[in-house]
Parts: structure tokens; C-alpha cells; sequence
């Protein structure tokens, strides 16, 4: 049974994403309209540069006051896709106080402030929905909120940055160094003009601050995230990783502890063995492994990015909030009842791979088992190499078996003061296995 | 704020499934209470042996009489895993009559009589929910019907049954023939004593109707499913596969029409390229391929059997089905709007592996060439090959260009009419490309 009475949309933000949502809600109103059971209406479009061309878009919806829009009164559902904390916080907080429910893409505002919007949300028996904050098109926030709700999440591990996987792989397949492969990235869209919030983790660190939330059911900011960029991956650490049989990913890594009294999360650049899944990720893709106690494994993967997938993610929030409207009810809000702590970087249990640049002399090796042995970080193998100029330096290289953050980072400190040790050309964490 | 009166839930079953859901609803009781907002009670289980000791289940639940326990009025939600058409279709029916919503995991009623469970589902208000349906713990129904509501579903395309997969996994990594590979899934248990409703692709299908419903918005029976299973798949055909960089997996293929106005369903064994990401996929593993307008290609992969993952399943389906009763709600129902037609397998477009064996003289070739240009298919790449035991036999290996089903079946035909042709020895689709 349709209703006649359309509901009506308001939307923040004519970006890239906001201009592909605006096309959709035209192009494919009627199937819109059969799946929510009403039409819905674009009432209002909200931009900076009202005097730009929006093809498709009637000009009388634009405003600039995005604050008037929401104030209306009349707006069922907001969708936000301007990104940033202000104005995207207080608008959506004014669009719960005046009776919508929101739809949004916006992780970093969500990794920083997601308790206090969720709490607005609650007080006014409104929706908040966001799967298009996290890896773009890719089901993570509903499944992980709703599908698994019967279940216990114990981790997950992805790579939910387009730019850096690219970047990356670019590294990979053709042994270019950091800037060759940056420099490529820009040229071909997949990096912005400044880089910094992708390739300094940043991006990375605000999905994994939504995504533990979610998944341990407790709070995360984007501030309690460890978080370590890809500037520093040298052409070496991934001729490294290949002689391992592994390439290097940034990874968005969320775990309960052993003991399941904290939490931890963490976004930094890791070998994985080639035979994981997440090494054959290839280009701006991303991927999500999440671990259930019953369900077991299970992997996620698509477009992380770009404005058609995210605006599929945030249609099919727009059809459940509309649906949730129809039917006088709210979909599940935030769940932090486990308000597990999260756990410093240091407690985090992994495995290392170690460089070092070191005299080529006896009792060197002898020297650095014994740091590793005192810090109580046990190795798996090591690779001595002499270098070919013979200039008095050899390589060594250290895998650990796991061994806790500060224990290695003690290990290093040790290291250091080696007369024998002329540098740690790099450290890597080892995940995957 | 917690509702201390518990929500009422009935198990009809308590095999592999059941009492993993009894048991998880046991140990894990507090955190469900707190994600639904209410505690959750187990209060009768249906059986049909009800002196099988079950551990950890109260044996005053235990009853033989399900329709008295979906009869009681007091339930809240029917928990269905015992499968098969009757009794459920019946007991489901009851259960809606009598103010329960319902969590299947039916995946043969489903795609039997979806439509019908679904309407009853409506004109009672209840829920029916039934992601354990479909590969198990993988989340695949709550994606497609709320994810991407907001999109326009082209395609699904999967590995949805574990036995028949690992099967085909042990053929390609052994060299294997079937009843040896068979015979070693049953040893192992991933095949049943009756393995028929696996290798024969019943249970496939029953699946690829559910999901192309789901996908499209119309609803497809499992009698509209093309069907065909890998019993005859041989040590050749997957010899032959490796030769063309493929291997071979039984798929589930729902796919819209060109011109949008038909759908089709199929199962059958198909060669797919190494390098698809579909190819890995090991063992008992699912993995299903959804593409869509908007979104692009996502994956999602996982377990699709087995008590725990099933269970995780029905336990997230529970989670929402308690939550919607609590908020007076109902979920999404039955979307079934677009009334596609199913059309037949000969409408279907794809590409074909066809091995012939042939009078090894000249001219042959010619002769079969001039039957595929008589029937419209266009042929990619032939191999001819002597025998080496100069028996006066060749095998021809053709693979076409894509055409219709009809067409091919009609080349099939013309070819067995030519006296240089002995034989067909195998015909395979070839997806993924």
C-alpha cells in the first residue's frame, strides 16, 4: 500500500557524492518509492557555491543556508555528506531537534563525536545511519550491527583506504618508491591534491574507531586508534616483504584482548602473506576480514570509495530511515553497553620484522639475540647478509614470534645502543597469519 | 533501558543448528538482552526424540508437540530449524496466526513457497527473517534487501553450497575423480549419507531463488531455477579447465536481462578464470559476487554451513526480529514489486567449453566450424589434437564467443548428427571473464 503524502529529504553537501545521491533519488524514484512504500522528495540541497552547474538538480532547492534548511520543520530524513566536524555536527544535531532522522557519510565526525550524536539521536527518538562512512559501498556498519548482533566479534582486519592500497600495490607490481607511486596516485584522481589524511592514516584511523565501536560494542574515538601512515614504506621494506612471501598493506586491525577486558585498535602498515585474501586486494579496493566466535570468518569486499558507491551505501540508509519513519520506529541506535577500555598500542600482541644495518663482524648476531632474549621477544628466524661493496656493514633481519608492542619497542630502544648496530633501516609488524 | 518481562522463544528443531542457537542463547544471554533491549527466554523446544540427551537444555523444554508450542499465544519468536516443506510450512503458518514472528533458516520452503509465507507474515504484522537461509553465517539477505535498497541489482553470482565446492576443490588439487573426491567429503563430513540434495545442485538452487527474489525484487520458485549438478564433472573437464588458466566450481547465477525486463536462475558447474577472485575460494568455503549499478562488484565470503555459523545467523535475525517486537515495528517484508518474468535457460547468454572427439582426417574441422557458423555461435579458440595412440581419433576443444543457450544446444545437436563426429565429451560454461 503506497502512501500518497511523499517524504521529504533534505540534502547537505552537492559533492561528489551528494550529486550522484541527488541523481539517483531522480533516476530511480519510482523504485524508491515501491521499496520505502511512499515517493520521497528532494526539498532542499544545501551547497557553498550556489552559482555552480548541477546538472539534473533544480536550481530553486539550492541554498546556502544549510541551517535554515534544516530548521524547517517539515524534513524527514537529512542527509549529510558535507564531511569535516563543524557545521556537519551542529546541523545534524538541529535536524534530530527538528524532527529528522539523518543519514550520514561522515566518519571523521563520527570517529570524533559519535557518542554525543548518538545520544541527540536517542533523546529525540530519531535515526542515525551511517554505512557509507566505512569502506564506501561495501555492507560493514549493518552487518556488523546487525547481522552479527547474535554474535561475539573478536576482530577486524581490513584495509579500508582506497588511496594508500593503491599506492601500495603500485609499489608492489612495479618496485617504485613512496613518491613515484604518490605522484601516480595524484595523477589518476586516486589521491587528493593534499594526500595527508590518507596517507598519514588518518582516514584509515577514523573507520577503525566506527568500526571497533560497532564491532565490541563499547566506544571508540579516533584519538584512541594507534595510528602509523604509509610516507615511511620504503621500496626495500616491500622487496623485503616479497622475499618473506608477503606484500605490505595498511591495515585497520580492531581486537579484543585475550582476556576479553579491553579492546584495542590500531591502523599501520604490516607484511601479510601473499596467500591471505587481503594480499590480492589490488588498486584503490578495500577489503574486511571480521572474526566471530560463531560465524567464523567472514570477508568483505568492493569499492571503497568514489561517488556512486558511497551513494549506494547512503540510498540504502535513506530507504531504511524512511521505512523506520513509515512505520513510527527507529532502527538500532548505539550499542556501548561492554564499555571495554581501549588498550594502548603497547599491549597489542603481534609478530616483527626487523632491519638492521650492522657491523660485519663476528659476535654481532650473538650480540643483538641476546637484546631480543633480555626484552623477552623471541625470534623465529634471522638473515645475515654481508653487503657486496664490502664495506664493513652486513644486513640482518629479525622475525619475531609474537611478542607485545613495548616489549619490541624496548627491544629496539636496546638495539640502538649496540656500538655493533649502525641503524634500524625498518620495523614491520607481521599480521595475517 | 531495559524491559525486564522476557521475550518468549520457541525452538522448532534442535539438530546441528537448534542446539547451537539453545546454547548461545544460554551463554551469551546477557549481552543479547542488553542488544535487544530485553531478555530473551527459551521457554519450549520441539523435537522429534526426546530422549536424545541434549546438553545444557532444560528438559522440561523439551516437547514432541510443535503445534501446541506455536499454538501457546504467549510466543514472541518462532525459531524454525528443522527444515524441509511439512511440517514447517504449517508450523510457521500457525506461528503467525498466534502472534509470533518467525527466524527460518528454510532455505527449500523458502524457495517453494516464499510468497505465500511472506503474505502471511504481512496480513498477520510478524516478521519473517531468514538470513541463515542463504550461506550461512555470510551476511547475504540483510545486504541485499536493506544495504543496497538504494541500488539496482544486476547480478549475483556464487559459490552457495560448501560440499559440492569442496568436491570440485579436491578434484582440482588432486587430480581426483568425482566418486573418489565424493567419497572423501563424505569421510570427512562435509557430505551427507544421501548427498543428493548437494551434488545435484537442489540445495544450490534452492538458494539462487531466494537470492535472485531478493536481488531483483520479484519472486522466483526454485522450479524456475535452471539446475544442473556435478556429477558429471570429470578429472578431464577439470584437466581441461587448468589447460584454459580456469578451474571448475559449481555457481549460482542470477542475473537481470539486458534489456531489464526478465530475469534468470542457474546453477551449474562453469569454468571461471584462476585469476577470479571466485577461483580461490577453498574447501567448504561460499563466497557470493553481487554487482550492482551503483555499488560496482562487492564480494562477501565466509562459512556457509555448519552449526555455528548458522546459528550466528539465526541469532542476528533473532536480535532484530526481539527488537521489532519490542518497538512495535515490523522489518522490511517481501519486495517483490518489479514482477520480472523468469526466463528460460535458452535466453541465457554466456560463453561455452565444448570437447569433442573426432575422426582424426582432414576436413573435420571445417565441417564443425560450419555447424557453429550455422547456428549463429561464434567461436573463439579451437584446439585439435592427435591421439597418441593413432587410434584415427582427435579431440577438438572449442571455445565460443558468448551466445544464447538455445543456440548452443542447437550446435550440440547438429554436431552429434555428423559422422566425423564420435562424441561430445563434455560441454561447460565458462563465467567470470
Amino acid at each position: 500500500m503506497m502512501r500518497t503524502r511523499p517524504l521529504k529529504v533534505a540534502l547537505l553537501g552537492c559533492g561528489v557524492v551528494g550529486s550522484e545521491v541527488a541523481r539517483i533519488m531522480t533516476t530511480h524514484a519510482d523504485d524508491l518509492a515501491a521499496r520505502i512504500g511512499a515517493p520521497v522528495e528532494l526539498v532542499g540541497v544545501a551547497v557553498r557555491r550556489p552559482s555552480k552547474v548541477r546538472e539534473g538538480i533544480d536550481p530553486a532547492l539550492i541554498t546556502t543556508d544549510a541551517t535554515a534548511l534544516v530548521q524547517r520543520g517539515d524534513i524527514d530524513v537529512v542527509v549529510e555528506v558535507i564531511g569535516g566536524i563543524e557545521p556537519a555536527r551542529t546541523l545534524i544535531t538541529t535536524a534530530f531537534e527538528n524532527g529528522a532522522s539523518v543519514v550520514s557519510a561522515n566518519k571523521a565526525l563520527l570517529a570524533e563525536d559519535g557518542a554525543a550524536l548518538h545520544a541527540a539521536a536517542e533523546k529525540y527518538g530519531r535515526d542515525l545511519y551511517y554505512e557509507a562512512a566505512v569502506a564506501g559501498a561495501i555492507p560493514l556498519v549493518r552487518p556488523l550491527r546487525e547481522s552479527l548482533a547474535g554474535d561475539k566479534v573478536n576482530r577486524v582486519l581490513g584495509i579500508v583506504n582506497g588511496t594508500t592500497n593503491f599506492i601500495l600495490d603500485k609499489m608492489d607490481t612495479s618496485g617504485a618508491g613512496y613518491s613515484e607511486a604518490l605522484d601516480e596516485a595524484t595523477a589518476l584522481g586516486y589521491a587528493e591534491a593534499d594526500p595527508t589524511a590518507d596517507v598519514e592514516g588518518f582516514d584509515a584511523a577514523a573507520k577503525a574507531a566506527i568500526l571497533a565501536g560497532i564491532a565490541f560494542h563499547t566506544r571508540v574515538k579516533i584519538g584512541d586508534v594507534h595510528r602509523e601512515g604509509i610516507t615511511e614504506v620504503t621500496a626495500a621494506d616491500i622487496a623485503s616483504a616479497r622475499r618473506m612471501g608477503c606484500t605490505v598493506k595498511l591495515l585497520a586491525i580492531c581486537e579484543r584482548a585475550a582476556d576479553g577486558r579491553s579492546v584495542t585498535a590500531r591502523v599501520h602498515p604490516a607484511m601479510i602473506p601473499l596467500s591471505h585474501p587481503l594480499a590480492s586486494v589490488r588498486e584503490a579496493y578495500n577489503a574486511v576480514f571480521v572474526e566471530a566466535e560463531a560465524a567464523g570468518q567472514l570477508m568483505f569486499y568492493g569499492p571503497g570509495a568514489g561517488g556512486s558507491p558511497t551513494a549506494s551505501a547512503v540510498l540504502g540508509d535513506l530507504v531504511a530511515v524512511c521505512r523506520n519513519k513509515l512505520g513510527e520506529a527507529t532502527g538500532p541506535g548505539e550499542s556501548a553497553y561492554t564499555r571495554l577500555p581501549v588498550s594502548p598500542m603497547g599491549d597489542v600482541v603481534t609478530r616483527y620484522h626487523i632491519s638492521l644495518d650492522v657491523a660485519d663482524k663476528p659476535g654481532v648476531l650473538a650480540q643483538v639475540a641476546t637484546v631480543f632474549a633480555e626484552q623477552g621477544v623471541s625470534i623465529d628466524t634471522v638473515r645475515q647478509q654481508g653487503r657486496p661493496d664490502g664495506d664493513g656493514e652486513a644486513s640482518l633481519v629479525v622475525v619475531t614470534h609474537r611478542a607485545p608492542d613495548a616489549a619490541l619497542s624496548g627491544t629496539v630502544e636496546a638495539l640502538r645502543k649496540l656500538d655493533t648496530v649502525r641503524g634500524v633501516a625498518s620495523i614491520m609488524r607481521v599480521e595475517g597469519e
